[in-house]
């Protein structure tokens, strides 16, 4: 990888410039001959598009400065669940954008397993198992509507359901807070479950319809937001992480396909095949009033055999 | 400007490209109709050629985090009399850049004004006006070259002395520090001074030889450096400043052309036409030991009648 050091597109551009054409490549050939081809790939990308962005729009200083400090700005804002640097980068699509370059898989023949989005923050690690058929409503909510949520996992080539293989969950309750920044109305792990499919592939349990809520805007990143003319909404969502031993694990959001945020989630990670259609029922032994169905199309590991779910390094704080 | 929002060599990436040819197109849509053209200009380019950039490396996810830690840190390292952003770009020529691209003069006949370089943090609105030929030397250290510094400011079209230009120059000690941050060894405006042309374009005054200084790596700026396998030095210089109501002003810094860090810079801000030759001699009447010559080309004002030299939002803190 790292001997496509020069990409074509970007070199035509700097020829052709009004600019001295050298001095990216200047800037570049100060990395020594020993760093490590991987950092001198990734910062060669960053400092040409870096340049070439500037050049593009003939960035004034004033502008530069309104940058710095903006750049700035975020780090100032970072505390305890607020990394300020991740919200711009959704803002800015970014982060869906990692999570499609690192889970895209095209099999030769155009099998195609269920999207992958967004993890988000706020999976846990703790969440417990619980029966098929059960409940993840700790703490009912006055509006809250309760559903019955099923479907199958199956391999995304055969068709066949895939026993034992879980689909963990997690949502924010109707007042947009997920259990732990909720504790006044919310036990631990309300609206948290894993479940195991049964021989068939089969799964099935109680959760909320979800609620669309507003992403905090007080920062720079609600800045950037009103700067651009756009809402701080998401569409209503339920997580689910689908793992097993012998498949590619699927991390996504599944929205209702009638929310009013899907064209516009402002962290732009809404993909086709992850939407719900919720129907209402009636009877049920449980008291839900909604139903919903949906599969999950999962890949072979030997499709891609270092596939991993989760990222290692997520607390690492330097390169 | 706007209208070329579509830039034909990124295009050509994205709808090549293994992974969704319609995402970067779909997160720049989401500004409103209302947003400012020139807000979305730059926008525009810097989420394509962010999105090109994360396609381009194909960036894993942990990677995307040691990134977003990383733009998290700068912030957090921000402090009075430290700007970390500023320096992050600066590491990465984006300073020196941004000052080419806005003062990049090219007239229809190839003349060319000395060249402008960044202006850096040190310059001061407050330094005094001295007579032709006074020393700006308030303190000498032990180790400084008392120079005779001197030569014209000219027009860079009629080769002839402007007079009543102002050459206003600023400096480290030789211990690296600037008056301000040294008050126990500087007096205020050590080093620094203003002076106004002769009938004939000429100016000359004392100073000393510049001290090449490392840039402090103790913050985020120094742990970039550290990755390329950078050193953090800057080649010595004398900043100038030149000034006159009818001309466009420049500037710059001035770089012993001896200097063992010319071609590496840190801050990338060295240029041809920038270079002093510092030459012995005996017998000053002030007891100089070093003589440099240096002529300044101005370009006429008529070239760029909205010409400013300063940065009317430096202080300005959100877009």
């Amino acid at each position: 990888m790292a001997a496509n050091g020069t990409n074509s597109t970007n070199g035509v551009k700097d020829n052709n410039s009004k600019f001295d054409p050298h001095f990216t490549q200047h800037v570049i050939g100060l990395m020594a001959p020993e760093t490590q081809p991987r950092h001198r790939e990734i910062l060669s990308s960053l400092i040409k598009h870096l340049h070439d962005f500037c050049r593009e729009v003939e960035l004034t200083q004033d502008e530069w400065i309104i940058g710095v400090n903006y750049v700035n700005s975020i780090g100032q804002a970072y505390k305890k669940n607020r990394n300020e640097a991740w919200r711009v980068c959704d803002v800015l699509g970014v982060e869906s954008l990692v999570d499609e370059i690192n889970h895209k898989i095209a099999t030769e023949k155009g099998i195609e397993p269920t999207s992958s989005t967004i993890l988000g923050p706020f999976w846990s690690p703790d969440t417990p198992f619980r029966d098929l058929g059960a409940s993840c409503v700790l703490n009912m909510p006055a509006d809250g509507q309760l559903t019955l949520f099923h479907g199958v996992i199956k391999d995304a080539e055969t068709g066949k359901g895939i026993q034992g293989a879980v689909f963990d969950m997690w949502q924010a309750s109707t007042n947009g807070k997920y259990d732990v920044f909720d504790p006044e109305h919310q036990l631990s792990n309300n609206l948290r479950g894993k479940f195991r499919t049964d021989e068939n592939g089969k799964f099935w349990f109680y959760c909320l319809k979800p609620t669309e809520y507003a992403i905090d805007t007080s920062g720079p990143s609600g800045d950037l937001l009103k700067l651009m003319g756009r809402h701080p909404n998401r569409p209503a969502h339920i997580h689910m992480m689908v793992t097993h031993p012998d498949y590619i694990g699927v991390t996504a959001q599944l929205y209702p396909n009638d929310d009013p945020w899907l064209e516009t989630d402002t962290v732009c990670a809404v993909k086709d095949d992850l939407l719900l259609d919720f129907k209402p029922i009636q009877n049920d032994p449980s008291g839900a009033t909604l139903d919903v169905e949906y599969d999950v199309r999962l890949l072979s590991k030997k499709y891609k055999p270092d596939s991993s779910m989760l990222m290692g390094n997520a607390n690492q704080n330097n390169f």
